[in-house]
Protein backbone atom coordinates (compact mmCIF):
# COMPACT_ATOMS: atom_id res chain seq x y z
CA UNK A 1 0.00 0.00 0.00
CA UNK A 2 0.86 3.59 -0.73
CA UNK A 3 2.79 5.02 1.88
CA UNK A 4 4.75 9.00 2.56
CA UNK A 5 7.73 7.19 1.31
CA UNK A 6 6.86 5.15 -1.73
CA UNK A 7 8.79 6.77 -4.88
CA UNK A 8 6.73 8.43 -7.38
CA UNK A 9 7.03 8.41 -11.43
CA UNK A 10 5.20 10.21 -13.67
CA UNK A 11 4.85 11.27 -17.26
CA UNK A 12 4.31 13.66 -19.67
CA UNK A 13 2.14 13.58 -22.84
CA UNK A 14 0.00 15.36 -25.07
CA UNK A 15 -2.36 12.20 -24.99
CA UNK A 16 -1.81 10.04 -21.99
CA UNK A 17 -1.93 6.35 -22.82
CA UNK A 18 -2.42 3.75 -20.19
CA UNK A 19 0.51 1.51 -21.35
CA UNK A 20 3.39 3.19 -18.97
CA UNK A 21 0.47 3.28 -16.29
CA UNK A 22 0.32 -0.12 -16.20
CA UNK A 23 3.63 -1.24 -17.51
CA UNK A 24 5.71 0.07 -14.66
CA UNK A 25 2.90 -0.26 -11.37
CA UNK A 26 2.62 -4.25 -12.79
CA UNK A 27 6.30 -4.72 -12.56
CA UNK A 28 6.19 -2.35 -9.03
CA UNK A 29 4.01 -4.98 -7.41
CA UNK A 30 5.61 -8.11 -8.90
CA UNK A 31 8.96 -6.89 -7.58
CA UNK A 32 7.61 -5.66 -4.05
CA UNK A 33 9.11 -1.87 -5.60
CA UNK A 34 7.45 0.84 -3.07
CA UNK A 35 6.60 2.53 -6.29
CA UNK A 36 4.03 4.36 -8.14
CA UNK A 37 3.57 5.25 -11.73
CA UNK A 38 0.73 7.91 -12.75
CA UNK A 39 0.18 9.42 -16.30
CA UNK A 40 -0.05 12.83 -16.86
CA UNK A 41 -0.64 15.80 -19.60
CA UNK A 42 0.09 19.14 -19.02
CA UNK A 43 -0.48 22.75 -20.60
CA UNK A 44 2.22 23.88 -19.21
CA UNK A 45 5.30 21.93 -19.26
CA UNK A 46 7.92 24.78 -17.61
CA UNK A 47 4.91 24.36 -14.12
CA UNK A 48 4.86 20.29 -14.26
CA UNK A 49 8.88 20.28 -14.37
CA UNK A 50 9.19 22.57 -11.64
CA UNK A 51 6.78 20.43 -10.06
CA UNK A 52 9.11 17.30 -10.83
CA UNK A 53 11.68 18.83 -9.06
CA UNK A 54 9.17 20.86 -6.47
CA UNK A 55 7.58 17.34 -5.01
CA UNK A 56 10.98 15.48 -5.61
CA UNK A 57 8.83 12.95 -8.24
CA UNK A 58 11.74 10.44 -8.74
CA UNK A 59 11.50 10.18 -12.44
CA UNK A 60 9.42 11.33 -15.66
CA UNK A 61 8.58 9.67 -18.83
CA UNK A 62 8.23 12.21 -21.64
CA UNK A 63 6.45 12.16 -25.13
CA UNK A 64 5.13 13.84 -27.62
CA UNK A 65 4.80 16.83 -27.82
CA UNK A 66 7.55 17.72 -24.96
CA UNK A 67 10.05 15.85 -25.91
CA UNK A 68 12.46 18.56 -27.35
CA UNK A 69 10.42 21.68 -25.65
CA UNK A 70 11.85 20.13 -22.50
CA UNK A 71 15.51 20.45 -23.30
CA UNK A 72 16.11 23.30 -21.44
CA UNK A 73 14.51 23.00 -18.28
CA UNK A 74 16.92 20.36 -17.11
CA UNK A 75 20.15 20.17 -15.63
CA UNK A 76 21.87 17.54 -17.44
CA UNK A 77 22.00 15.73 -20.75
CA UNK A 78 22.86 12.19 -21.25
CA UNK A 79 24.35 11.71 -24.93
CA UNK A 80 21.45 9.42 -26.37
CA UNK A 81 19.36 12.94 -25.62
CA UNK A 82 21.29 15.31 -26.36
CA UNK A 83 22.66 13.77 -30.06
CA UNK A 84 18.89 14.39 -31.24
CA UNK A 85 17.85 16.96 -28.78
CA UNK A 86 15.05 15.32 -27.52
CA UNK A 87 14.31 13.85 -24.04
CA UNK A 88 12.08 10.85 -23.19
CA UNK A 89 13.28 10.19 -19.94
CA UNK A 90 14.28 12.30 -16.91
CA UNK A 91 15.54 10.84 -14.04
CA UNK A 92 15.45 13.75 -10.71
CA UNK A 93 18.59 12.50 -8.63
CA UNK A 94 18.44 14.74 -5.73
CA UNK A 95 17.10 17.55 -7.17
CA UNK A 96 19.65 17.49 -10.79
CA UNK A 97 17.47 16.27 -13.09
CA UNK A 98 19.12 14.19 -16.29
CA UNK A 99 17.41 13.78 -19.53
CA UNK A 100 18.36 10.41 -21.55
CA UNK A 101 16.41 9.22 -24.96
CA UNK A 102 15.91 5.37 -24.31
CA UNK A 103 14.26 5.43 -27.43
CA UNK A 104 18.17 5.67 -29.05
CA UNK A 105 19.37 3.71 -26.51
CA UNK A 106 16.66 0.46 -27.31
CA UNK A 107 17.43 0.57 -31.31
CA UNK A 108 21.17 0.91 -30.80
CA UNK A 109 20.96 -2.00 -28.34
CA UNK A 110 18.92 -3.69 -30.97
CA UNK A 111 20.84 -3.02 -33.62
CA UNK A 112 24.02 -4.13 -31.58
CA UNK A 113 22.11 -7.48 -30.48
CA UNK A 114 21.11 -8.85 -33.76
CA UNK A 115 24.40 -8.24 -35.36
CA UNK A 116 23.78 -6.58 -38.33
CA UNK A 117 26.07 -5.79 -41.07
CA UNK A 118 27.55 -2.75 -39.85
CA UNK A 119 27.90 -2.17 -44.04
CA UNK A 120 24.63 -2.79 -45.20
CA UNK A 121 23.04 -0.36 -46.69
CA UNK A 122 20.10 0.68 -44.86
CA UNK A 123 17.23 2.85 -45.81
CA UNK A 124 15.00 4.27 -42.74
CA UNK A 125 11.64 5.85 -43.97
CA UNK A 126 10.22 8.71 -42.04
CA UNK A 127 11.43 12.49 -41.12
CA UNK A 128 9.40 12.08 -37.48
CA UNK A 129 10.83 12.21 -34.14
CA UNK A 130 11.03 8.45 -34.24
CA UNK A 131 12.90 8.64 -37.18
CA UNK A 132 15.40 11.39 -35.32
CA UNK A 133 15.88 8.40 -33.19
CA UNK A 134 16.01 5.51 -35.36
CA UNK A 135 18.76 7.53 -37.52
CA UNK A 136 21.46 8.58 -34.69
CA UNK A 137 20.48 5.14 -33.16
CA UNK A 138 22.22 3.66 -36.55
CA UNK A 139 24.94 6.33 -36.46
CA UNK A 140 25.79 5.24 -32.91
CA UNK A 141 25.75 1.63 -34.16
CA UNK A 142 28.55 2.39 -36.45
CA UNK A 143 26.35 1.80 -39.12
CA UNK A 144 27.92 4.00 -42.48
CA UNK A 145 25.62 3.59 -45.63
CA UNK A 146 22.46 4.66 -44.17
CA UNK A 147 19.81 6.55 -46.38
CA UNK A 148 16.49 8.40 -44.81
CA UNK A 149 13.93 8.20 -47.32
CA UNK A 150 10.90 10.37 -46.50
CA UNK A 151 8.19 12.91 -48.30
CA UNK A 152 9.46 16.00 -46.21
CA UNK A 153 12.61 16.79 -47.54
CA UNK A 154 13.27 19.55 -44.99
CA UNK A 155 12.99 17.00 -42.01
CA UNK A 156 14.59 14.30 -43.93
CA UNK A 157 17.32 15.74 -45.22
CA UNK A 158 18.35 17.79 -41.52
CA UNK A 159 18.21 14.39 -39.76
CA UNK A 160 20.47 13.04 -42.17
CA UNK A 161 23.14 15.75 -42.54
CA UNK A 162 22.73 15.61 -38.34
CA UNK A 163 23.96 11.76 -38.38
CA UNK A 164 25.95 11.67 -41.52
CA UNK A 165 23.28 9.80 -43.62
CA UNK A 166 21.69 10.13 -46.68
CA UNK A 167 18.90 11.64 -47.39
CA UNK A 168 16.28 10.60 -50.73
CA UNK A 169 13.00 11.56 -51.41
CA UNK A 170 12.79 8.85 -54.24
CA UNK A 171 11.37 5.36 -53.84
CA UNK A 172 15.14 3.46 -53.26
CA UNK A 173 15.92 0.84 -55.36
CA UNK A 174 17.31 -2.13 -53.43
CA UNK A 175 18.68 -1.80 -49.67
CA UNK A 176 20.30 -4.74 -47.03
CA UNK A 177 17.94 -3.56 -44.26
CA UNK A 178 14.74 -2.06 -44.64
CA UNK A 179 13.46 0.32 -41.40
CA UNK A 180 10.04 1.68 -41.06
CA UNK A 181 9.21 4.76 -38.70
CA UNK A 182 6.35 5.73 -40.39
CA UNK A 183 2.97 5.42 -39.17
CA UNK A 184 2.35 3.05 -43.05
CA UNK A 185 1.00 -0.36 -40.56
CA UNK A 186 -0.15 1.04 -38.02
CA UNK A 187 -3.25 0.25 -35.99
CA UNK A 188 -5.97 3.16 -36.41
CA UNK A 189 -3.63 4.56 -38.91
CA UNK A 190 -3.11 3.31 -42.37
CA UNK A 191 -3.22 -0.08 -41.03
CA UNK A 192 -2.57 -2.67 -43.60
CA UNK A 193 -0.63 -0.56 -45.83
CA UNK A 194 2.61 -2.01 -46.57
CA UNK A 195 5.34 0.34 -45.58
CA UNK A 196 8.34 -0.91 -48.46
CA UNK A 197 7.93 -2.17 -52.13
CA UNK A 198 7.36 -6.04 -52.03
CA UNK A 199 10.28 -6.06 -54.32
CA UNK A 200 12.75 -4.16 -51.99
CA UNK A 201 11.71 -6.51 -49.00
CA UNK A 202 12.24 -9.84 -51.18
CA UNK A 203 16.04 -7.94 -51.86
CA UNK A 204 16.58 -7.48 -48.47
CA UNK A 205 18.40 -9.19 -45.67
CA UNK A 206 16.60 -7.44 -42.58
CA UNK A 207 13.55 -5.93 -42.17
CA UNK A 208 12.66 -3.46 -38.60
CA UNK A 209 9.80 -2.12 -38.17
CA UNK A 210 9.10 0.61 -35.52
CA UNK A 211 5.30 0.28 -35.58
CA UNK A 212 4.85 -1.08 -32.64
CA UNK A 213 0.44 -1.87 -32.72
CA UNK A 214 -0.35 -4.74 -34.00
CA UNK A 215 2.64 -6.24 -33.55
CA UNK A 216 2.32 -8.08 -37.12
CA UNK A 217 2.56 -5.39 -39.33
CA UNK A 218 2.36 -5.97 -43.09
CA UNK A 219 6.02 -5.44 -43.13
CA UNK A 220 6.96 -7.56 -40.54
CA UNK A 221 4.53 -10.58 -41.96
CA UNK A 222 5.97 -9.80 -45.42
CA UNK A 223 9.36 -9.89 -43.93
CA UNK A 224 8.56 -13.09 -42.23
CA UNK A 225 6.72 -14.72 -45.36
CA UNK A 226 10.49 -13.69 -46.97
CA UNK A 227 12.29 -15.48 -44.41
CA UNK A 228 13.92 -12.18 -43.51
CA UNK A 229 15.34 -11.75 -39.84
CA UNK A 230 12.67 -8.76 -38.09
CA UNK A 231 13.30 -6.42 -35.65
CA UNK A 232 9.50 -5.66 -34.09
CA UNK A 233 8.21 -1.96 -32.84
CA UNK A 234 7.04 -4.25 -29.65
CA UNK A 235 10.44 -5.21 -28.93
CA UNK A 236 11.53 -1.75 -29.31
CA UNK A 237 8.82 -0.33 -27.12
CA UNK A 238 9.92 -2.82 -24.34
CA UNK A 239 13.05 -2.32 -24.46
CA UNK A 240 13.00 1.59 -24.21
CA UNK A 241 10.29 1.02 -21.48
CA UNK A 242 12.51 -1.68 -19.56
CA UNK A 243 15.39 0.70 -19.59
CA UNK A 244 13.22 3.19 -18.25
CA UNK A 245 12.24 1.19 -15.38
CA UNK A 246 15.77 0.44 -14.91
CA UNK A 247 17.03 4.10 -14.67
CA UNK A 248 14.10 5.09 -12.00
CA UNK A 249 14.34 2.22 -9.63
CA UNK A 250 17.82 0.30 -10.32
CA UNK A 251 16.32 -2.92 -11.20
CA UNK A 252 17.41 -4.76 -13.80
CA UNK A 253 14.10 -6.53 -15.83
CA UNK A 254 14.71 -9.83 -17.57
CA UNK A 255 13.58 -10.41 -20.75
CA UNK A 256 10.78 -12.91 -19.42
CA UNK A 257 9.63 -9.89 -16.85
CA UNK A 258 9.50 -7.02 -19.34
CA UNK A 259 7.45 -9.18 -22.00
CA UNK A 260 5.09 -10.55 -19.38
CA UNK A 261 4.40 -6.87 -18.37
CA UNK A 262 4.37 -5.10 -21.55
CA UNK A 263 1.69 -8.07 -22.66
CA UNK A 264 -0.56 -6.87 -19.64
CA UNK A 265 -0.02 -3.03 -20.39
CA UNK A 266 -1.03 -3.71 -23.61
CA UNK A 267 -4.33 -6.08 -22.81
CA UNK B 1 -5.26 -0.56 -10.68
CA UNK B 2 -4.11 3.22 -11.46
CA UNK B 3 -4.46 4.10 -15.03
CA UNK B 4 -4.32 7.14 -17.35
CA UNK B 5 -7.59 9.06 -15.90
CA UNK B 6 -7.09 8.10 -11.76
CA UNK B 7 -7.72 11.44 -10.39
CA UNK B 8 -4.30 12.00 -8.04
CA UNK B 9 -4.57 14.00 -4.65
CA UNK B 10 -1.57 14.83 -2.47
CA UNK B 11 -0.43 16.32 0.72
CA UNK B 12 2.41 18.96 1.61
CA UNK B 13 4.08 18.25 4.90
CA UNK B 14 6.91 20.15 6.28
CA UNK B 15 7.25 16.51 8.03
CA UNK B 16 4.59 13.97 6.18
CA UNK B 17 3.01 11.54 8.44
CA UNK B 18 1.17 8.02 6.52
CA UNK B 19 -2.14 9.23 8.14
CA UNK B 20 -3.51 10.91 4.97
CA UNK B 21 -1.88 9.01 2.63
CA UNK B 22 -4.08 5.61 4.50
CA UNK B 23 -7.05 7.32 4.94
CA UNK B 24 -7.52 8.46 1.80
CA UNK B 25 -6.79 5.43 -0.33
CA UNK B 26 -8.34 3.24 2.26
CA UNK B 27 -11.35 5.14 1.62
CA UNK B 28 -11.14 5.29 -2.40
CA UNK B 29 -10.37 1.29 -2.42
CA UNK B 30 -13.56 0.75 -0.21
CA UNK B 31 -15.74 2.89 -2.14
CA UNK B 32 -14.31 2.05 -5.71
CA UNK B 33 -13.24 5.18 -6.65
CA UNK B 34 -10.62 6.25 -9.27
CA UNK B 35 -8.05 8.57 -6.66
CA UNK B 36 -4.88 7.79 -5.86
CA UNK B 37 -3.57 9.52 -2.76
CA UNK B 38 0.03 10.78 -1.85
CA UNK B 39 2.02 12.40 0.79
CA UNK B 40 4.47 15.03 -0.49
CA UNK B 41 6.97 17.50 1.68
CA UNK B 42 9.02 19.84 -0.60
CA UNK B 43 11.70 22.74 -0.23
CA UNK B 44 9.89 25.05 -3.05
CA UNK B 45 5.99 25.50 -1.75
CA UNK B 46 6.15 27.63 -4.83
CA UNK B 47 7.15 25.14 -7.46
CA UNK B 48 4.49 22.39 -5.73
CA UNK B 49 1.55 24.36 -5.93
CA UNK B 50 2.32 25.36 -9.56
CA UNK B 51 2.98 21.26 -10.27
CA UNK B 52 0.17 20.76 -8.91
CA UNK B 53 -1.67 23.26 -11.36
CA UNK B 54 -0.07 21.99 -14.33
CA UNK B 55 -0.58 18.21 -13.35
CA UNK B 56 -3.98 18.63 -12.40
CA UNK B 57 -3.57 17.40 -9.46
CA UNK B 58 -7.60 17.33 -7.71
CA UNK B 59 -7.03 18.00 -4.15
CA UNK B 60 -3.68 19.42 -1.78
CA UNK B 61 -3.69 19.11 1.90
CA UNK B 62 -1.69 20.92 3.39
CA UNK B 63 0.22 21.11 7.03
CA UNK B 64 2.35 22.88 8.76
CA UNK B 65 4.85 25.08 7.94
CA UNK B 66 2.95 25.97 4.78
CA UNK B 67 -0.58 26.64 5.73
CA UNK B 68 -0.73 31.06 5.79
CA UNK B 69 2.81 30.74 2.77
CA UNK B 70 0.16 28.84 0.87
CA UNK B 71 -2.85 31.65 0.85
CA UNK B 72 -1.13 33.74 -1.49
CA UNK B 73 -0.31 30.89 -4.22
CA UNK B 74 -4.26 30.42 -4.53
CA UNK B 75 -6.86 31.87 -6.23
CA UNK B 76 -9.48 32.06 -4.11
CA UNK B 77 -10.14 31.32 -0.27
CA UNK B 78 -13.17 30.08 1.59
CA UNK B 79 -14.71 31.90 4.60
CA UNK B 80 -12.80 29.40 6.28
CA UNK B 81 -9.34 29.66 5.14
CA UNK B 82 -9.62 33.54 4.92
CA UNK B 83 -10.73 34.57 8.57
CA UNK B 84 -7.51 32.66 9.89
CA UNK B 85 -5.17 33.19 6.73
CA UNK B 86 -4.43 29.54 7.08
CA UNK B 87 -5.44 26.81 4.41
CA UNK B 88 -5.25 22.93 5.35
CA UNK B 89 -7.36 22.61 1.85
CA UNK B 90 -7.15 23.37 -1.36
CA UNK B 91 -9.18 21.83 -4.01
CA UNK B 92 -8.54 22.18 -7.91
CA UNK B 93 -11.60 22.73 -10.11
CA UNK B 94 -10.33 23.25 -14.21
CA UNK B 95 -7.14 25.39 -12.66
CA UNK B 96 -8.98 27.08 -10.32
CA UNK B 97 -7.12 26.58 -6.46
CA UNK B 98 -9.50 27.42 -3.68
CA UNK B 99 -8.19 27.24 -0.03
CA UNK B 100 -10.53 26.25 2.63
CA UNK B 101 -9.71 25.47 6.61
CA UNK B 102 -11.88 22.16 7.23
CA UNK B 103 -10.11 22.37 10.84
CA UNK B 104 -11.99 25.61 11.77
CA UNK B 105 -15.17 23.63 9.94
CA UNK B 106 -14.60 20.65 11.41
CA UNK B 107 -14.58 22.23 15.42
CA UNK B 108 -17.54 24.79 14.05
CA UNK B 109 -19.14 21.40 13.45
CA UNK B 110 -18.93 19.67 16.26
CA UNK B 111 -19.43 22.52 18.65
CA UNK B 112 -23.04 23.11 16.85
CA UNK B 113 -23.54 19.08 16.96
CA UNK B 114 -22.98 18.89 20.53
CA UNK B 115 -25.43 22.04 21.29
CA UNK B 116 -23.27 23.57 23.63
CA UNK B 117 -24.97 26.95 25.09
CA UNK B 118 -23.51 29.49 22.92
CA UNK B 119 -23.72 31.82 26.45
CA UNK B 120 -20.99 29.61 28.62
CA UNK B 121 -17.57 31.08 30.01
CA UNK B 122 -15.37 29.24 27.49
CA UNK B 123 -11.58 29.19 27.72
CA UNK B 124 -8.90 27.89 25.35
CA UNK B 125 -5.45 27.16 26.16
CA UNK B 126 -2.96 28.01 23.32
CA UNK B 127 -1.66 30.52 20.87
CA UNK B 128 -0.86 27.90 17.82
CA UNK B 129 -1.76 27.22 14.46
CA UNK B 130 -4.58 25.00 15.57
CA UNK B 131 -5.12 27.20 18.81
CA UNK B 132 -5.90 30.32 16.02
CA UNK B 133 -8.28 27.64 14.17
CA UNK B 134 -10.27 26.45 17.42
CA UNK B 135 -10.76 30.15 18.36
CA UNK B 136 -11.81 31.24 14.90
CA UNK B 137 -14.01 28.20 14.95
CA UNK B 138 -15.94 29.65 18.35
CA UNK B 139 -16.45 32.70 16.98
CA UNK B 140 -17.76 31.15 14.08
CA UNK B 141 -20.58 29.41 16.11
CA UNK B 142 -21.30 32.31 17.86
CA UNK B 143 -19.90 32.02 21.45
CA UNK B 144 -19.86 35.51 22.87
CA UNK B 145 -17.31 34.53 25.88
CA UNK B 146 -14.24 33.58 25.12
CA UNK B 147 -11.25 33.48 26.67
CA UNK B 148 -7.55 32.86 24.93
CA UNK B 149 -4.93 31.26 27.74
CA UNK B 150 -1.33 31.26 26.50
CA UNK B 151 1.76 32.11 28.12
CA UNK B 152 2.62 33.97 24.49
CA UNK B 153 1.02 36.79 25.05
CA UNK B 154 1.72 38.39 21.66
CA UNK B 155 0.51 35.44 19.60
CA UNK B 156 -2.73 34.92 21.77
CA UNK B 157 -3.55 38.21 22.13
CA UNK B 158 -3.47 38.62 18.24
CA UNK B 159 -5.95 35.80 17.79
CA UNK B 160 -8.05 36.80 20.53
CA UNK B 161 -7.97 40.18 19.40
CA UNK B 162 -9.49 39.38 15.65
CA UNK B 163 -12.02 36.90 17.01
CA UNK B 164 -13.45 39.09 19.07
CA UNK B 165 -12.32 37.03 22.41
CA UNK B 166 -10.62 37.87 25.68
CA UNK B 167 -6.79 37.43 26.49
CA UNK B 168 -5.29 35.96 29.38
CA UNK B 169 -1.85 35.23 30.35
CA UNK B 170 -2.73 34.31 34.34
CA UNK B 171 -4.28 31.08 34.95
CA UNK B 172 -8.02 31.18 34.98
CA UNK B 173 -10.60 30.59 37.95
CA UNK B 174 -13.39 29.01 36.41
CA UNK B 175 -14.95 28.44 32.99
CA UNK B 176 -17.63 26.27 31.61
CA UNK B 177 -16.12 25.19 28.58
CA UNK B 178 -12.34 24.16 29.19
CA UNK B 179 -10.80 23.50 25.35
CA UNK B 180 -7.11 22.49 25.42
CA UNK B 181 -4.95 23.34 21.74
CA UNK B 182 -1.43 23.07 23.22
CA UNK B 183 0.75 19.48 23.12
CA UNK B 184 0.15 19.15 26.83
CA UNK B 185 -1.01 15.49 26.94
CA UNK B 186 0.27 14.93 23.74
CA UNK B 187 2.04 11.28 22.64
CA UNK B 188 5.87 12.12 22.26
CA UNK B 189 5.07 15.57 23.72
CA UNK B 190 4.11 16.16 26.79
CA UNK B 191 2.37 13.37 27.64
CA UNK B 192 0.64 12.60 30.67
CA UNK B 193 0.47 16.40 31.58
CA UNK B 194 -3.18 17.74 32.57
CA UNK B 195 -3.79 20.22 30.90
CA UNK B 196 -6.35 22.08 33.25
CA UNK B 197 -6.00 22.24 36.76
CA UNK B 198 -8.49 19.51 38.32
CA UNK B 199 -10.59 22.49 40.21
CA UNK B 200 -11.00 23.69 37.05
CA UNK B 201 -12.16 20.37 35.48
CA UNK B 202 -14.41 19.67 38.29
CA UNK B 203 -16.11 23.51 37.67
CA UNK B 204 -16.95 22.91 34.20
CA UNK B 205 -19.39 21.61 32.00
CA UNK B 206 -17.78 20.28 28.75
CA UNK B 207 -14.10 19.90 27.88
CA UNK B 208 -12.77 19.44 24.30
CA UNK B 209 -9.30 18.64 24.19
CA UNK B 210 -7.64 18.75 20.50
CA UNK B 211 -4.96 16.41 21.28
CA UNK B 212 -5.01 13.19 18.90
CA UNK B 213 -3.21 11.19 20.18
CA UNK B 214 -3.33 9.50 22.66
CA UNK B 215 -7.05 9.35 22.24
CA UNK B 216 -7.59 9.51 25.88
CA UNK B 217 -5.44 12.43 27.01
CA UNK B 218 -4.94 12.66 30.55
CA UNK B 219 -7.69 15.44 30.20
CA UNK B 220 -10.30 13.66 28.51
CA UNK B 221 -9.70 10.96 31.09
CA UNK B 222 -10.34 13.64 33.78
CA UNK B 223 -13.52 14.98 32.23
CA UNK B 224 -15.16 11.43 31.64
CA UNK B 225 -14.44 10.63 35.61
CA UNK B 226 -16.22 13.98 36.44
CA UNK B 227 -19.17 12.85 34.02
CA UNK B 228 -18.54 15.23 31.82
CA UNK B 229 -19.00 15.17 27.81
CA UNK B 230 -16.49 15.46 25.95
CA UNK B 231 -14.74 16.51 22.38
CA UNK B 232 -11.59 15.07 21.51
CA UNK B 233 -8.90 15.35 19.24
CA UNK B 234 -9.85 12.30 17.51
CA UNK B 235 -13.08 13.96 16.62
CA UNK B 236 -11.54 16.47 15.05
CA UNK B 237 -9.18 15.46 13.04
CA UNK B 238 -11.52 12.55 11.52
CA UNK B 239 -14.12 15.31 10.32
CA UNK B 240 -11.65 17.70 9.20
CA UNK B 241 -10.18 14.72 6.82
CA UNK B 242 -13.69 13.47 6.27
CA UNK B 243 -14.65 17.37 4.83
CA UNK B 244 -11.15 17.05 2.90
CA UNK B 245 -12.57 13.94 1.20
CA UNK B 246 -15.68 14.86 0.39
CA UNK B 247 -13.96 18.35 -1.28
CA UNK B 248 -11.94 16.28 -3.34
CA UNK B 249 -14.24 13.28 -4.48
CA UNK B 250 -17.88 14.74 -4.33
CA UNK B 251 -18.40 11.94 -1.79
CA UNK B 252 -19.97 12.64 1.94
CA UNK B 253 -18.91 9.82 4.02
CA UNK B 254 -20.92 7.98 7.03
CA UNK B 255 -19.71 8.33 10.32
CA UNK B 256 -18.83 4.70 10.75
CA UNK B 257 -16.88 4.99 7.39
CA UNK B 258 -14.88 7.87 8.60
CA UNK B 259 -14.05 5.90 11.89
CA UNK B 260 -12.92 2.93 10.20
CA UNK B 261 -10.96 4.29 8.09
CA UNK B 262 -9.72 7.07 10.59
CA UNK B 263 -8.68 4.05 13.26
CA UNK B 264 -7.39 1.75 10.07
CA UNK B 265 -4.97 4.83 9.26
CA UNK B 266 -3.47 5.18 12.62
CA UNK B 267 -3.08 1.61 13.22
Amino acid sequence: MLNKDTSVCISLAGRPSNLGTRFHNRLYGELGLDFVYKAFTTSDLEGAIRGVRALGIRGCSVSMPFKTAVVPLLDRLEASAADIDAVNTIVNDAGVLTGSNTDVEAVAALLAERDLDRASRVVVRGSGSMASAVSAAFARAGFGHVTLWARNAAAGAAIAERDGHRFTDADPDDADVLVNVTPLGMAGGEEGVLAFDPDLIRGARAVFDVVALPVETPLIRAARAAGLPVISGAEVHALQAALQFERYTGVRLSRDQVERAHAFARA
